[in-house]
């Protein structure tokens, strides 16, 4: 069988692929992204490309993707199109995974947190207390002498335990095996990594002297689109940095469905687990290298996920989370070597995945809750974490319920054409006035698309204006001006083309705007479910705290006007940004934390919403701004 | 560098080594057990051979060691002489380790025990339940429905949390990865394998189907000089096999302490941990084979040795348990799995050691003190365990001291030129009446040695007949026929050339003689300081189990006749055997007697005998037949 050489452009990348590869695979080869929603099962039409010399063969079921003009030009489907001889092919920027901007940037918006959710120390409370999963202990022990020879070991634990809320301990054997000439070789001075497990204490490493200093951990938030890492000094509590990309595993599918198929049949689970090991080396590396830390300082980790993602993570089979009725392999993980997955930090450091509810309620909401302390207070609190999937939960230090409904990831800037995450360029804050269009962007940069704040903005202040109705659709005929017609359907411009840093116009269109109303009617009607289903109305929810990836801020009032948020006093809900991480960083840094986020997960019923007949009722009727009946949103008008 | 071919005569076992290497090395890349007492430093003179064809060059200093006529006829120490030509060598028979024959003859009496004392099931004591170590468990699961659709392990540990002591448990992430195909596949009927791990069940793998009836554990002996591992039904907790070796160990030194030099210098640690586990793993393939069982179902392990034997074991640096203060690196060992220090039995099956008390009490003596119930009664108990160490614990239900005293292996045969370990041949019953011998042997075989009950038989019947004083020293001139002179010492014939295997005669000489009443010394002598330093006598001890090597049963008149064991009524002394194997099967099939057994090495307090001044005194005055002191020994009248 022959190689042959595929060049991709504009990137100039050139990989040897064999003859019947596809044009996906040989881009993956040549390590670019490349947008496969359905996982490359030829079906979602987004991996386009465009050959531009030699010979490649389309499959003929694609062609439907395709204008007559486009297959003229050599437009294929990469992922239905198999290589069958040497290639130049361009890839066209829609097509084209962006490389995630934050990388290379610094640290984003998205992933800053309001300081009063951060970890907070409060004698009272137990959680409070900063006392890292993974700690150091420094030993200053006494040579042993006829009276007291006790095993070298023992002498440790003896020390440890007055110095650590163990009282016993494990260690493994790799450890031992060399610990009586490193006891007498550092004049038994030495430092004690210790973590919990189980319960009990168990030592990880020794090492000579006192090593202290250099304790490190990382909290990972691995969401379906994005990854992100902190860096965290364990000595001090501090962020020492952040990094964050693109979930890898988009390659396989950009949704958990679509991934869960991939890796249940012909793709294997192999590859996207491994994609998302990739992801976080690469973070830690970046990281480590940018802050001078050796990453056999790093002792542990503490990952937070939906449950689909925590399989995938752990290497553990996702196939029955996919099908009713809907059971994950686990919910709360096993304490493993990070080594034994691949995760490049020190040989014997620990990973603990945040435990989830059930399938669809995961580590992320089950972190989030933890973060905003839903489990510490006798008052009913909510937490609606907007993510491709919308998970809610309801509770207070008795109770929590919980549930989950497939939002979609409009908010996140995915599906809709200017839509991006919130990193420079997005426009986070939209005002229309007068038919004038004022808006505010992350970094002051020239506008590169809409984020999840801005795409609020601009369905409220479009319906305000009249400009679309309260179905969502254009009241108002094209003007030539703001209002177009693009693709058979009216548009709105947000931005024109001498503004933008593209120069291509953003544009908002209607059927984008139908999709962002059923995401968030798809939000509001699990909010609407869930406290039913227990009772409440929302002015009894004593707080509601809103997560996800909106962008750095979130217009409260214009959220709620739209009807994505309940009508109740605004004072009341506060956006808290990326919940999950800071709930991975909390138990990272305290051990009581992780055990109450054990038991969070625990103690939380789920609601499966499919089983909940209300729910399409709700849903239906909330597909309407802010929602078809008015009573629920009475200090709302347009 | 040149390679040489090297011929061992008379095996005819040919092998090529690198210029330099020495004959001893040469020897065991054969895979030729030579002896080598002082692990190969130059000191001992036991492995001499003879070179018969090529040029050897040895070290001159070894020339003390032979007599001009032998340097004339090529004998040299194999560990001194390095190899530079091919060469022919002859392994002269004293030299040749024996090779085990209770290997190929199966189940030696040596390692049969008293029924009264193996596993017993008293419902009043907790440590007689069987319930193994790691015990299998069948379960018949419902299929998860929406309205029970909890996590698949979570199903799994619902059910064994009934069905089991545990109410949690841990499970290892690769028994996770494929769970949620393995349970579907087998229509939710799995075996779960499950093991004690720090108080909680640890799963250990989960298999389609009922496989409870292939469920296998070794109990192991690592002894010094053997060896033993017995295959065990966990299901049923019978003892289906038994199969004991030489400890391969021996060619890097006989002793511990020899061992242990080799270990800490020029030798390393690796190939002493090396050759134990190529023991257990020679004895289990071959248990296996014979009894037509897979290796992958047998799912545990107890071992136990000494403190040093264990650490050879598991890998640990011996070296600071040779030198004041006498620190071991642990004493209470971590459960591992056993394919972790490449012990070939199933993936996940484990390892548990028995727990040592100090440095030179092991964990034989513990699993001695579990299997004799010392812990158990109120009334105090003594176990003497004579060994390569003599090894002694007193106590009861409330308290336990032990002391271990250096006896040398002459009891188990060893160091002494027809002593021979309990097998096919051995003399293990002596009787002499005017001048006459009679005996009996191991199998009713011609004889080929004498084992330990043979050797105190021996003694006894030579100082009653007046051959010998009570000082061990010859009384009676040679008469040409039973007594003679050889080497320039007087010797008594046991069996003439024409009665022997060898046809040469079975003889015991003065110096050897010496050496057992040295030995002898030293087991009474602890016995003394240990009983003294609690205040106890010899008539205050409710029962004296006697553990060892000596023979399938003991004269137990005669040891006490000859000052072995103390003057007590005989019929409160009680012959064991082998109590260090016997204990690790009590684990091996009982969780609460392995627990119990850590509670006895935690409880037991140690008497360092080289710290404890009377010691050397009262040793000093028991180099006697039976003693110095005859108030001591009141019945015994030779």
């Amino acid at each position: 069988m022959s190689n042959y050489k595929v060049k991709f452009l504009p990137d100039d990348k050139n990989v040897e692929v064999a003859e019947g590869a596809t044009l996906l695979e040989a881009a993956e080869k040549a390590d670019i992204y490349i947008n496969s929603l359905c996982g490359g099962e030829g079906l979602c039409g987004e991996c386009r490309l465009q050959v531009i010399s030699g010979k490649a063969r389309a499959d003929k079921n694609a062609i439907g993707f395709f204008s007559k003009e486009e297959i003229e030009n050599g437009y294929v489907l990469a992922c239905q199109t198999k290589v069958e001889d040497n290639l130049e092919a361009v890839v066209p920027a829609k097509s084209h995974l962006e490389k995630e901007k934050i990388v290379t940037e610094g640290v984003s918006l998205i992933y800053s947190e309001p300081e009063s959710i951060s970890l907070y120390k409060r004698p009272t409370d137990p959680a409070s207390f900063f006392e890292p999963l993974v700690s150091k202990v420094y030993l200053e022990l006494r040579e042993p002498t006829l009276d007291d020879n006790i095993a070298d070991i023992d002498r440790i634990t003896r020390e440890l335990s007055k110095k650590t809320r163990y009282s016993s301990f494990e260690i493994s054997l790799a450890c031992l095996q060399n610990l009586a000439a490193k006891l007498r070789q550092h004049k038994w001075h030495v430092t004690a990594t210790v973590a919990r497990h189980n319960g009990i204490g168990r030592i990880l490493q020794i090492e000579g002297g006192d090593t202290t200093n250099q304790n490190y951990g990382l909290a990972v938030d691995v969401g379906t689109t994005t990854v992100v890492v902190q860096l965290v000094n364990l000595k001090t509590g501090k962020v020492i940095g952040v990094e964050g990309s693109h979930n890898r595993q988009a390659r396989y599918g950009e949704d958990v469905i679509s991934r869960m198929v991939f890796a249940c049949s012909r793709g294997g689970l192999e590859p996207v687990h491994e994609a998302v090991i990739a992801n976080i080396n690469t973070l830690t590396q970046a990281l480590s290298r940018e802050k001078g830390i050796d990453t056999k300082d790093i002792t542990s980790i503490v990952a937070a996920g939906n449950t689909t993602m925590s399989h995938f993570l752990l290497g553990l089979m996702p196939c029955s989370i996919r099908l009713e009725p809907y059971v994950p392999t686990a919910t709360i993980y096993p304490q493993i070597t990070a080594r034994d997955i691949g995760i490049d930090i020190n040989p014997q450091g620990i990973l603990e995945v945040m435990p989830s509810v059930a399938s669809y309620v995961g580590g992320d909401i089950v972190a989030g809750a933890l973060a905003c302390g839903l489990a510490d207070k006798q008052e009913v609190q909510c937490l609606v974490d907007v993510g491709t999937n919308g998970e809610i939960a309801v509770g207070n230090n008795d109770w929590i319920v919980c549930c989950s409904a497939s939002a979609g990831p409009a908010f996140e800037g995915e599906g809709s054409k200017w839509g991006m995450r919130a990193t420079k360029g997005a426009m986070e804050k939209i005002e229309i006035k007068d038919g004038q269009v004022t808006y505010e962007t992350i970094g002051k940069a020239k506008p590169r698309g809409i984020c999840g704040s801005g795409l609020i903005d601009a369905i409220y202040e479009l319906a305000r204006n009249k400009v679309i109705g309260q179905d969502g659709k254009f009241n108002l005929s094209p003007d030539g001006r703001r209002i177009i017609v693009e693709d058979n359907e009216p548009q709105y411009i947000l931005a024109f083309p001498e503004e933008t840093e593209t120069g291509q116009a953003i544009t908002i269109s209607e059927s984008e705007i139908g999709n962002l109303i059923k995401s968030k009617g798809a939000v509001f009607a699990a909010m609407k479910s869930l406290t039913d289903y227990v009772g409440l109305t929302f002015d009894q929810l004593n707080i509601i705290y809103v997560a996800g990836g909106f962008g750095s801020s979130l217009d409260i009032p214009k959220a709620v006007a739209i009807g994505l948020l309940p009508d109740v006093d605004t004072s009341k809900i506060q956006f808290i940004g990326n919940s999950s991480i800071m709930g991975a960083r909390m138990a990272l840094l305290s051990t009581p934390a992780f055990e109450k986020a054990v038991n969070i997960a625990k103690k939380t019923t789920n609601i499966e919403l499919s089983n909940y007949l209300p729910f399409m009722d709700e849903f239906m009727a909330a597909l309407f701004l802010p929602h078809t009946d008015t009573s629920l949103f009475s200090s709302v008008h347009y």
